[in-house]
């Protein structure tokens, strides 16, 4: 009997639209659970009991936490439509490394930067900038739609799935946070990525998420009575 | 032609010894390199441009960098004495769940324990404490030797690898950070992992390994004069 498919997450969450990306380009079907994150269910809750975080992924009785970890067992249970480089560990061990460094430093930096003012914000746009470098030349080297060449694999999703939080900041606050001089191929990438049509049928319109993460960086900001 | 296999490293950084581990129970012969840690070579930084850290393996002409992406990589490529579960994706999954808290939530929660003082610190450790307990646990759960069963796998290495710290800090600042009435389970796996016959072959003594902790620690504390 086929294992039923259950995904705990949160309308708004990039960390829970990764999952949703990866499960539709496989052609996965699911029961989407949204959770009220101010008052999570307690199987979410005993499903993760680490973090007590979306997403978490239940298959049959076997729950999955952690985004990254997620991406890795769908590919690896589902095999249609490779989100990883099937053949070439070195490729797979790269678009890992790639992965971690979004969350772990570039997002990082990302999130330091809209949290800081004046010299210290300086400070972390520039190490945000530094980040964002490394990808851009990606592209620019690879000379493809996607990093996963003419489709979208792990780190398109890894990337994508939280790109419109760029937009909301700059709009809002004014700051230019991706200048297209710097960032051609990084500009163009993110458009392919938000018009693929994989996307369009599974991640929220990219207006609404902007909307809403503007709404959520002027609680960061702590004038959300504006 | 067999690639070359060399490891950019420091004697003492636990990250390397992971690599040095899973690399010695696969049978795989490399080439060691080690690094000045003040005055790092310009291969390393060209190497690992994003952290310009050790461990780097590079394999033929082929650099990886990080060490839990190392581990799968050197995993994936050496199929011998497997330190992945090879049949299942779900214990897949949980291994790389496990080894990402222990680098993003147990390290974490230690590092911020031995840096605070007074409440702060009494937090932090409670902190330390709740996320040792989830391993305690499972090793209860297990009732093997060690994580992976009566042979050591990722998880062993990622956590057993660091272990002397504990010891250090203890002995340093007289804080009981690992309670035998609370985590005994862990404290024998701890002896199992140090007194196995493949870590004792490839890692540094764990006294001395200790005494360099301390040694870091005491420079943490501002102390080093002493």
């Amino acid at each position: 009997m086929e294992r039923s498919v259950k995904l705990h997450g949160h309308w708004a969450s990039l960390f829970v639209h990764r999952v949703q990306l990866a499960l539709h380009l496989k052609g996965v079907k699911y029961e989407f659970i949204e959770e009220d994150l101010d008052n999570k269910s307690s199987s979410l809750l005993l499903y993760n009991p680490v973090y007590k975080k979306v997403p978490v992924l239940v298959h049959g009785d076997c729950p999955v936490a952690e985004s990254l970890v997620i991406l890795r067992y769908v590919d690896d249970v589902w095999k249609d439509n490779p989100i990883m480089p099937v053949d070439d560990p070195y490729e797979r061990a790269m678009v890992s490394f790639w992965c971690h460094f979004v969350d772990n430093k570039l997002f990082k930096s990302f999130g330091a930067a809209i949290r800081a003012s004046g010299e210290e914000q300086a400070k972390a746009i520039e190490e945000f900038h530094q980040n964002l470098m490394f990808l851009e030349q990606k592209l620019a080297e690879k000379g493809s739609k996607f990093f996963g060449g003419e489709k979208i694999d792990m780190l398109d999703i890894v990337i994508g799935c939280g790109s419109h939080w760029f937009k909301a900041v700059e709009e809002l606050s004014g700051l230019k946070l991706i200048d297209p001089i710097l960032f051609p191929h990084f500009l163009e990438w993110k458009q392919n990525f938000i018009e693929s049509q994989e996307v369009k049928e599974v991640i929220p319109p990219f207006e609404k998420l902007t909307d809403y993460a503007k709404s959520i960086y002027k609680k960061i900001l702590g004038h959300d009575n504006n």
